[in-house]
């Protein structure tokens, strides 16, 4: 259960059906938190956040006690001031308007408030305790970009083979592997930070090591819904798709439905259409989906609103230090709440 | 709370929480059923099901009473013979494999048990329900195809101005406007049938009437989550998107951004990119999600497997009576999956 | 999740998370319903139920398949028309007020609807099949009628060593070893039948089998709050109490704190006045609670009321077949309930 | 949610679904949590504790945003050397052993740790947030010492006309009207303290102004089985009964089922024995209930228990400073518990 506003005394979250005795690798969290920290280079927002999470709760000579656990993250460096002048002019394609709706006016606006991405923090964190958990049980998440601007990424959906903690390590450092592409998102990112303007991109997830047999084809246990709900808890998320995505809706039966092979005495497929699921049940392979994400909503250019005050039609520009895109930072979020998906769909079913 | 096996006694569906006194159409909750149901033209299975559904409880001089209201269809006319030989081949792309890990071997194979298509049927019939208490509320849900095959049909992101109730009455008649489109999807699942495959496509969802303000950013009530929770629940769906979909990925955000403005004293917003949801929340447009479903997995053509009790990798060929497309029958079963995730989002906001 | 109504066409129940392939003993389970049937010797009411539960789902092979199980039992021998005449009458001590603010007047009167008593029936199913579920992890629920009118039974908590799975199974037939105790307790029920009047009583249950270290300090996850959360379902049920029960209020730290002992190598206590839970948590001994049930509201004697059509104070007289206590058919209704709450207390932490 | 150990970084509690723009009585929260608060008088313990709640979260302005709502409260004033030479020496009636069962061995042993007394504090500021939300709602709680040792009061089912808001605040100063009793009651505290030993008490507890029609007598939303879920959350506390309580078990059916009468237009019941509760829905009347809570567990005696090291039995002196008596300081976290229970009932019901 995540907590906070971005320009509130602190954000954090609680942790709740641990394990006991799990010794937390501080370091490593701390790691998966600077992979989210913006302000390491031109392309993310000037903002700088210490982002040091300090645990409140549930942890006893550095290991879990199995009680919540809780950790709360101060907040610094907040500029209110960048905001104030946008109380009753609604950005396009930001939460300022649904959510005066949904809380009547009463939320934070102060840095997006409850909706900030600064939100993501804490979800990191959660992650980074689920990873551990995880690591325990030879299951682990990794993420890269798919696809952003004129560049992409080899799928995971065909790269069955080469799926290995290792490799989500190499790419903890490096979301894309190839130079040559990452040149090309890069660029992307920089042209449309020249315009003023912002873009999205694809982030592709997979997880290795959940057994055959989890989840269930009912509302409310089956892997893809498990992990979608999660997934859409990240801002700027608004598509998921399992396996082959949305190609899948143009291939045939025959190319799509995954032959059964025996590998090494194990059954396996041979190829990963599916994504790993089949009927809301993992089959042994990777589970691997890919997450939209839509371009961030802050950019300089001006943009039409309307005065909730005045009811007139108006124009605003934004002024602020905001990314021209999210999408490299997102990976880790990605992979913090696969972490807590997997952690979901394994309560009940092995003893974590 | 579905329960049933495609080959058992009875397959069925327990309601929970409904409000009292709502009068059931129970014609219209059997026009629904009928929108689902095989068996109506050469490209659909030759399974006849009467699906007439049996109510138990909750409902008391034709008006629902408030307690639980359970609905049960009774099974007729299983040929189960059709499945026997393939108890240790599983079939690539069913979940016979996946299910047999997680069920221990234990699970109604017949027909595909509890993982069949059948299932939609107590689904369907809970939609119907809940379409009927949203409609009190002037809440309207509506779907079409919007790509199959060759066909395809415009997307309701574009036609905000169009969407009605009666737009999707006329939808639930034919699913596909254009009578070209049809002839396109219907010409390419019958070149699929012909070859002993199958095809998959995407239907595309509306929501019409939801206020501004339902929903919320965090884990487990924010509105595309819920939605897509919901829609995996539906047999061979692989994907959500919500508004623009995956192309909002390559859309830059002045152009993504969805500009507010004023219409008849309302703020609107002059696109719906978003698919009426900012942060989770809904801002009063039409909410409009797609969903990508797989191609059938039961295809005539022969195919690889392994068999599980000699661990020796052979082929198999699925007899018995299958869809090559189930994309037009799935189109009632996304609209009903809709209709209880509004249900959802609105507990606890209004009294239903 | 239990359904139905008195007078409607079934009552039922379905089960979900069921564990894969338990050969369920449907003989054991008529046993149990046969225990709350009513109609078996002039204390009972004279309706006689067959109370026959069809299993719909979730069987194959007389094994459990782990996917929801739905049984339906038909209500027969219903004579609706004992209740017309007090549609606007409600009677002092029942659900007929509440209930029709409740339902806004929509529920189904004959017979209780809802809240009929009949409602046990599926939750005895419900219970006997948990029953043979926790049986595999030598986990048993026995239970008797502690005090009843004149009528009392040695208590639990003072008779640890005595209790077995044997001595439930004699309890299952005999509620009240004692044939003196039995004999006041029936003098008592016949004399308030004399009467026209009821009476309640205590049933005292034991949990043996638990581990220690089940449940939490926490809200929602602490043994006795489950276990109350499920008592308080059973129609009549006012009070629970663990251990010692409302003594423990007058009893000194010094007698009430249970000493520890290694017994045979493990630790056990000497007392048992926690009733087997310390912080919430199990402490190894046998869980043991009682439930206090108020006497059964439908009396012959007349009431005082009022008119809910006129708005004018009246008196009514029930007719119709009533039991002047139901405490001795409530013993294996407790058992079930105490059944199922083990089972969500062990969801989670052993796979059953 | 609530979090935290006795001797950890702080304790406090997460609050989700608060309603927005609630304006929050600061003062009023600190009276209850001074209510609850040890260290005032000569019975308590001389552990002082300023408990003084830092706001992190859902508050901007003065008012409730509606997000979620995190209070945290620092640890002071913590002597955890008194605690340590206990490690393998489980004292009688605390958690110690069943709670390294439950979390092997891994929780925070110093001060109790997360089982600690002390976390009754955030709930008390839950319940205190709880109680201003209600307000608004013309629903109000309250609670009294009913018996503890010698001394007694008189019980609120048979005081319905005195139950006012005016009476619950006269209580919150003093909880129990009686000075006699009230002196009787100390004499029994400092009696026990005198041996060195504790005792209990019961609780009572009404609830004002909740609307007839609120509950279900399904399982998990019935009124007697939510307060009691909550209720079993206090620690020490073993029962709780409603209305008459256990006394029922006695009383024939026509003395206790409560007449319906009209009074000033409205209905109501002439007594009050059902404890506002009929068939686990409110009939309109007082919600009252009373809770056992049992001898606090640390007695300065010498107590049996075994050494979990070497497996022998030992006898073991509990030092530190402790209560001969919690039942004084718990009749505010009674109140917040039943407050917390009023909110999750009506959530769903009226939009708070």
């Amino acid at each position: 259960m995540i907590f906070g506003e971005s320009h509130g005394p602190a954000i954090g979250v609680v942790l709740e059906g641990l394990p006991s005795g799990v010794a937390l690798d501080l370091e490593q969290i701390a790691f998966e938190m600077n992979r989210r920290a913006p302000g390491k280079n031109a392309m993310s927002t000037a903002r700088r956040e210490s982002d040091c999470p300090q645990i409140l709760s549930g942890l006893y000579k550095g290991k879990t006690t199995g009680t919540p656990l809780c950790a709360v993250i101060a907040n610094e460096n907040a500029h209110s001031g960048d905001y104030k002048a946008l109380k009753d002019l609604p950005r396009p394609g930001h939460a300022d308007y649904s959510g005066r709706m949904r809380y009547q006016g009463c939320n934070d606006p102060r840095g997006g408030g409850h909706f900030s991405g600064r939100l993501t923090a804490p979800l990191v964190f959660a992650g980074a305790v689920a990873k551990q958990i995880l690591a325990r049980h030879q299951i682990s998440v990794g993420a890269h970009i798919l696809r952003l601007g004129e560049g992409q990424d080899v799928s995971f959906v065909t790269r069955t083979e080469e799926l290995t903690p290792a490799l989500f390590a190499a790419l903890a450092s490096m979301p894309v592997p190839s130079t040559q592409e990452t040149e090309l998102m890069e660029q992307s990112i920089l042209a449309a930070k020249a315009q003023g303007d912002s873009i999205g991109g694809v982030i592709e997830c997979a997880v290795l090591g959940l057994p055959a047999g989890i989840g269930s084809p009912d509302f409310g246990q089956n892997v893809e819904g498990v992990f979608a709900s999660h997934m859409f808890a990240i801002p700027a998320v608004k598509g998921i798709s399992f396996g082959a995505g949305e190609v899948c809706a143009n291939m045939m039966g025959s190319a799509y439905n995954d032959p059964f092979v025996f590998e090494h005495g194990t059954i396996k497929t041979k190829t990963n259409w599916n994504g790993g699921v089949n009927g809301g049940i993992t089959n042994g392979m990777p589970v691997v989906f890919s997450v939209t994400m839509r371009p961030t909503p802050s950019i300089a250019k001006t943009q039409q609103t309307v005065d909730l005050q005045t009811g007139l039609e108006t124009s605003l520009e934004i002024r602020g230090r905001h990314d021209p895109c999210v999408v490299q930072r997102a990976v880790p979020v990605v992979e913090a709440a696969a972490a807590l998906a997997v952690c979901q769909l394994l309560e009940g079913v092995i003893r974590l």
